[in-house]
């Protein structure tokens, strides 16, 4: 008898013969006597339908409170319609929304975050041997008003869930049966692991494995929620993310691509202090996510800056650029959307210095031009044309993974 | 400057043309300095196609509360979509689902009483000078989860809204202009209303005019508010609903017809004290909305008790009667199904006793044959063959109204 709590995505509920496979799959662990709650996403692609929906009204983006309104319809239809699976199967069930369920986020509209999960409503469903299904990507802000966590909601929905119900695990069912050292779709050879640590998944998803999203990982991280990563199609065991793994043979656990990147550049900046902190504060209030930053050495009392963000906070970094015009001087703010990022993942690198230069020897030998890198304790990452990424990925695993 | 609650149905905000129409109609009555709240309607088909969902999975029926969980997400869609449009044109809005706006009801999940509408969050909002989409048809109940009102819902949530927050007027919106003498697709010379009262109104309700649902009508007599009956498409005075009207050339204030409409004999019962009460006590048991009723003069020691119910009632009806089969005496009950309900609806009827022989030689005249008759202060119906029913109308409507 555990308290389990489950996340499945909208394509796992696309359909009702869909929505029948996840409902049997829940019932399952219910049958042997567990407590079961489970986070669902919008149904296939009612989210983008939605979306659209809104853009013929306002093509130039309606406010974000009412887009957050409209989209979390999307959860109220599959909650509800799972649960029905699951009542016509005969067994006890009770869908919530996001506020039901008890989640209490901050206001930022469309990127909300999880301040709190009062658990009450959800315990009282579960005491009454209810199996529980709730909105996952969705919650509600102190003026009463519905918010939406971002992308990757439902996973830290349904992490946040398993952290304050002290469940004994979450398991994320996705499409694929696990975490791999290489997109499996990519690099014919990747390997699925067995386990992984909460660290090198964070790397890993940062860094543009699909898999799990790292708001997600890191709560895990934060109050030690296990993960199983698994499919939702094929009946058995995914990937465990947890603290300490057992050590395996490879250093490298994996090789990861990130396409929505877009590299920022600078050019010439007074070359004073102050000028670094004024604009990564500023675009910390413009709540861009800044990655890799390369300064270079300066020269005629100039200097440049260049960083990445993802793709789609790049008019945001250069409107926060812009916004500082009247204190910081320079000649021109460059966007170049056409870059991905290859990084590789594992815990120990730092104490293996081999390590970068074999993956950098194995990108030149591949005839890949390297434009930026940034290393930490467990990853290496390097900024390369988008063009050469598939490339650069397969040269890089077979370097490291063979 | 006035407070005025507009309720648009889900035909007037099926897609983005309309949402703009209603829009700018709400817009109009905003830039004169009033305030407005705004009760919609889920969009068009979206309500049809939840069932269909719904019934995909369970056909037997879903439970009512996950079935109003489904469908309470068709309304959250139209009203972040009105929200948009009314944003995007430029003016101050907020959308409001029916546990924001404060609907409290009872937990008779699908066709749910309301009974409290908290309006601490609309009268914020309005403080604001926003324009309020509230979400119609929908509440929550006292275990916090969603229910909604059942049909002709939206109208009851207008006239709640209208009634808590002393509202100068509640505009219902629909695709006639007003209220009419008669059915004025079937009545060529059928004439609208400047002005009705609740009771005629409530009349015509009860008597199958589709025009307004009278769970609001009732609730707009009882808290007295005045109610107008207008187009959605054109923009012109439609029909006042209020408690006293002015004296009007015509006694007469329209001709219904229902066709929702069964009549049940039992023949031969034993002509003792007592039959009738075991009768009509058992079917109110059952739930059976009698109407008209009709007993024969007692012969040969036996009599026969025609009434009529609504059609979809009729099988319940006679399970009712059946289940006495111990205790009452009768030959045989028989159903007709066949038959129409016309009804003509005016306040004074009762001292003004030519009106009914008027409507019956009208029928008369016509070669129509009254089957059973029940007269109200403010009403005359007659059961008739159906096959005849629009030339009923049209025979009393001339008779009357010219």
């Amino acid at each position: 008898m555990a308290l389990i709590v489950k996340k499945f995505g909208g394509s796992s509920v696309a359909n009702a013969e869909r929505v029948f496979n996840v409902a049997n799959r829940i019932i399952e662990d219910y049958k042997k006597g567990n407590d079961v709650i489970v986070v669902v996403s919008a149904q296939g692609d009612t989210t983008d339908d939605l979306i659209d929906k809104a853009k013929e009204i306002n093509p130039d983006g309606p406010s974000k409170r009412e887009m957050d309104m409209l989209l979390a319809s999307g959860e109220q239809i599959s909650i509800s319609l799972l649960a029905m699976a699951i009542e016509k199967l005969g067994y006890p069930v009770k869908s919530l929304l996001g506020w039901q369920a008890g989640f209490e986020t901050d206001s930022h509209y469309g990127m909300a975050r999880i301040k709190r999960v009062n658990t009450e409503r959800l315990q009282k469903e579960i005491d009454k041997k209810n199996i529980v299904i709730v909105a996952g990507f969705q919650g509600l802000n102190k003026y009463d008003d519905i918010t939406t966590l971002g992308r990757g909601g439902s996973d830290t929905s349904a992490v946040a869930i398993a952290a304050s119900m002290r469940a004994d695990l979450c398991q994320i069912y996705t499409d694929v049966d696990g975490v791999y050292t290489a997109d499996p779709r990519k690099v014919s050879n990747a390997v699925k692991m067995d386990e992984i640590s909460y660290d090198e998944m964070l790397e890993l998803a940062a860094m543009g494995a699909q898999v799990l999203n790292n708001r997600s990982v890191e709560m895990a991280k934060k109050y030690n929620v296990e993960l199983e990563v698994l499919s939702s199609l094929e009946v058995k065991p995914g990937t465990i993310v947890k603290e300490k793994v057992k050590m395996e043979k490879t250093l490298i656990k994996g090789v990861a691509k990130d396409n929505n990147v877009a590299r920022i550049s600078i050019v010439g900046l007074d070359d004073t202090p102050g000028v670094a902190f004024k604009i990564f504060n500023k675009l910390a209030q413009f709540k861009v996510n800044v990655d890799i930053i390369l300064q270079s050495v300066g020269r005629d009392n100039t200097k440049d800056i260049t960083f990445t963000v993802p793709s789609d906070q790049a008019k945001q970094a250069v409107e926060a650029i812009e916004s500082l015009k009247d204190i910081l001087n320079y000649k021109e703010i460059s966007v170049d959307e056409s870059v991905a990022k290859i990084s590789i993942v594992g815990a120990g690198m730092e104490s293996h210095p081999g390590v970068a230069s074999k993956m950098f020897e194995a990108l030149y030998d591949a005839g890949i031009n390297i434009q930026m890198i940034s290393t930490s304790e467990i990853k290496i990452s390097v900024l390369i044309d988008a063009k050469s990424a598939d490339n650069a990925v397969t040269a890089v695993h077979d370097a490291f993974l063979n």
